[in-house]
């Protein structure tokens, strides 16, 4: 069973910074992959790789030009839209967390198409008010985690943290 | 007692979608007022503005050139920073909600100073990994208010969402 967050409509100058926070979130939060789609842009899976380089994965990012051919290659998956529109997370959280098979999380850009309401088995909302997809994904993977994945364990990571109480370390990770 | 998110660094073109969403996350997930530090960058407090109208408030942002001046002026105030250095979002959590009076949660850009982390009375961190200071001002405001903030009522919205399992629904809210 895998988690893939599909981010639609990525404007390469204007949402650079905001898709490489949601790959970001995506990874630290617990999934397993990352797909975009809109504009291409390498930069995004250059500096999303680099993160996976030091810090560990698996995680796997990759650029769609086509979104409705990825997802309809993906039947069997379940799909959950974050939108400010969908039903209340607190009630859609536990439903789908029973779902077995490979879940697929949709957000997206400035203007999402009607279909992929339609599409959706899942519209979910993150607060019923305009913010952040990025935060939209933060909230739902640890709502959907319960909190596991704060503390996941990354694979072949080269760069640990040791918590501190104030300032930074930050260890070196031999693997043999 | 109120919740202040303070964030510092911001670059006006680089960080102006990214700064947005944190003030836009601030606001859902349940703070009172937005600061922001770095380059002034006037749009970003015209769109959060258009949002509190829209979708109600009260909710402050604002511009401050010395963060320092701000922080010094605000010596009674309890200082989060959230960080991926920090102590552990669990372990740290129980101890801030018990704190009574106002809080300041301080998120960086690229670099930031060290004396933030001697400033701080705690230093944060949502997961160990790198993502996003817009994932952990959102996951952090919704641990501490443990979801009660997602069904937050804003005063004086004209506008609020009817969840739906699929489409949107807007309604206008007339105030007399």
């Amino acid at each position: 069973m895998t988690i893939t967050v599909l981010r639609l409509g990525h404007r390469a100058h204007r949402d650079h910074r905001v898709t490489t926070h949601c790959a970001l979130a995506a990874r630290a939060f617990g999934a397993d992959a990352f797909v975009f789609s809109g504009e291409r842009d390498s930069s995004i899976i250059l500096s999303v790789n680099d993160v996976v380089k030091r810090w560990g994965g698996p995680f796997d990012i990759t650029y769609e030009f086509s979104w409705r051919r990825w997802l309809a290659a993906r039947k069997k998956a379940t799909i959950v839209h974050l939108t400010m529109y969908g039903r209340e997370l607190e009630e859609s959280i536990p439903k789908i967390r029973k779902i077995k098979g490979d879940l697929i999380i949709i957000v997206g850009g400035e203007k999402v198409p009607r279909e992929v309401y339609e599409l959706a088995d899942y519209n979910v909302s993150v607060t019923l008010q305009p913010h952040s997809e990025v935060a939209s994904i933060a909230v739902f993977l640890d709502r959907y985690f319960k909190g596991k994945e704060l503390t996941k364990t990354f694979h072949k990571p080269e760069l640990r943290i040791v918590p501190q109480d104030s300032g930074k370390e930050v260890e070196e990770v031999k693997s043999e």
